[in-house]
């Protein structure tokens, strides 16, 4: 491993959009060291008062769906407006090795070379709570360095969603018209999260079905509760293979941003999610230090079986898990 | 208060249907006291062999559809096929007395009179994690009295739904038609939990409208991702005041548990249930000793202002909580 640079070489080299040193800095909040956790936690308190300035836009979607193309488009569209912005990546499965960091960029080829991107997979070996923690820190660095607009894309899997419209100031969801069987991958409740639904693929012969599956999904979207933020979730259509209704949708999402700075929502959305993230990280510590304690971990099993058979009690099982915790705890 | 009986009066009287001795017991496992804790235990635990052999239907619906008068409609067309039904309620915010005990059995007086029928609303006082704990055990012990249909309600405050949906077999949501007004006071996601819709007070010059409600509906779920049951969301009309649409919709249910108990999914989600009641209760304890603790009380505020306002990291401010809370333990 390279050498770690000072808190202040690290800081300045954020600060003044150094891409190499901002890379270092992500891998550092990465790092499971106990020392490269000290020092990352420096650099985060650092850079934080020069965070918060950039819109955060999270993107899900089904294999398939063209996420990465999308991506690469709306990105292109944002790098042409003169600004900055940054890709990254929630998937909580991978095992990415330096091999598959290089497929990631080859995946976005043309925007990993723009100098005003930046793209940056998930960090490999986390739990999804790493994970979250990570993406988040991940962001308050790219927008002390200056960008604009940060792109959290997630794969889907697990709870990955929650996770990335809990850190998202609008949430997108991307769609292919015909409905059936691509939907059946996405899971229940994500389509209520959506602040807008883009319909991909929207070109040659699809073109058409897109359109029909925009009128079929504006009805159903008006029949679903209104958001806390007022703003009414828009159906579009969208080509990333032409470039068509990326402009129009990036004018969405500014739109939406006006909208909701306006009417407050912006800001208090923010702050809830500021404090969710506090909790949840306590929540988390507390359930890793029960979850991953050596005797729970060896016990867990035989009471898991013995409540889901529904011969014991989980509340009894649950009483007991936790007295063999508070007497480990005490040795 | 009336002295206790023993366990074995207990577990007799309940499993002979003595609606007295099942009131005292709910009554027990309510109770905060560690000899009735310690007492409700070993009921639970003697009368858990006879458990599990119920529908158990969870209801909701925003005040003003008509909950009551629909349950009240659907308990006698239970009854009236000889069935026992036993009704819940979760409403974490009920700060009940005795008078508005009262206040709800005569919101169903025809149904509470009804020898075939055992209405409880839920406890006063108790935290949403103890409502659940104490729907849960009631549950139980209404099964072991003998009612082969549970109808646990909730009042949509809170995670009140989330809840409900993670003890019931069935989940119905109770909506008006004309849409619009009414359905602002569901929350998002609640729609995409329901194994049926049913569009209430389709009577009268309603019931145009309500039919129209239906085929919008129907088209609007058809375009969401399908449940792991397998089943399709239904949506139908219903008439509480007239009595039309509840026969149809009890049927619906019958299918529904048909079907689930054919494919596996009826024993699987039961079971998962389970499983997540006994981690639940983990996770909730955890976090109790965490929240409930005097310093931490004290100290949360500040953190929480900081952390809102963006003027602190929320992983700092987090750990400095958990260095606290893991300090105060070791005094």
């Amino acid at each position: 491993m390279r050498q770690r640079l000072t808190v202040e070489a690290y800081t300045q080299g954020i600060l003044s959009g150094d891409r190499i040193i901002l890379s270092r800095a992500i891998t550092l909040i990465e790092s499971k060291l106990k020392n490269d956790k000290i020092l990352a936690k420096s650099v985060l308190e650092n850079i934080l008062p020069n965070t918060g300035n950039s819109m955060r836009v999270g993107i899900t979607g089904v294999p398939g769906v063209g996420k990465s193309t999308f991506i690469e488009a709306l990105g292109k569209h944002i790098t042409s407006l003169k600004k900055k912005v940054a890709v990254l990546t929630i998937d909580p499965s991978s095992k990415k090795t330096g091999g598959s960091i290089l497929a990631d960029k080859t995946r976005m080829e043309e925007l990993s070379r723009d100098p005003l991107a930046f793209i940056r997979p998930s960090a490999s070996g986390l739990s999804l709570g790493g994970v979250a923690r990570s993406t988040r820190e991940t962001m308050l660095l790219c927008e002390a360095a200056g960008y604009e607009v940060i792109i959290i894309e997630t794969v889907g899997v697990g709870q990955s969603e929650t996770l990335v419209k809990g850190m998202s100031d609008f949430f997108l969801l991307l769609m292919l018209a015909g409905a059936g069987d691509e939907i059946q991958g996405i899971k229940k409740g994500i389509m209520e999260m959506a602040d807008a639904v883009a319909i991909n693929k929207a070109d040659g012969a699809n073109k058409v079905l897109a359109e029909q599956a925009v009128t079929e999904y504006q009805n159903a979207l008006h029949l679903f509760p209104k958001s806390d933020s007022d703003f009414i979730t828009k159906v579009v259509t969208c080509s990333a293979l032409e470039g068509t209704g990326i402009a129009s949708l990036w004018e969405l999402i500014m739109e939406y941003q006006q909208s909701t700075i306006q009417n407050g929502y912006f800001q208090e959305n923010r702050q809830a999610q500021n404090l969710e993230w506090m909790h949840d990280y306590i929540r988390q510590t507390l359930e890793e230090q029960f979850y991953e304690n050596t005797i729970i971990k060896k016990a867990i099993a035989t009471s898991e079986k013995s409540v889901k058979e529904g011969n014991e009690l989980p509340v009894t099982a649950a009483e007991r898990l936790l007295d063999i915790f508070r007497k480990s705890l005490m040795k």
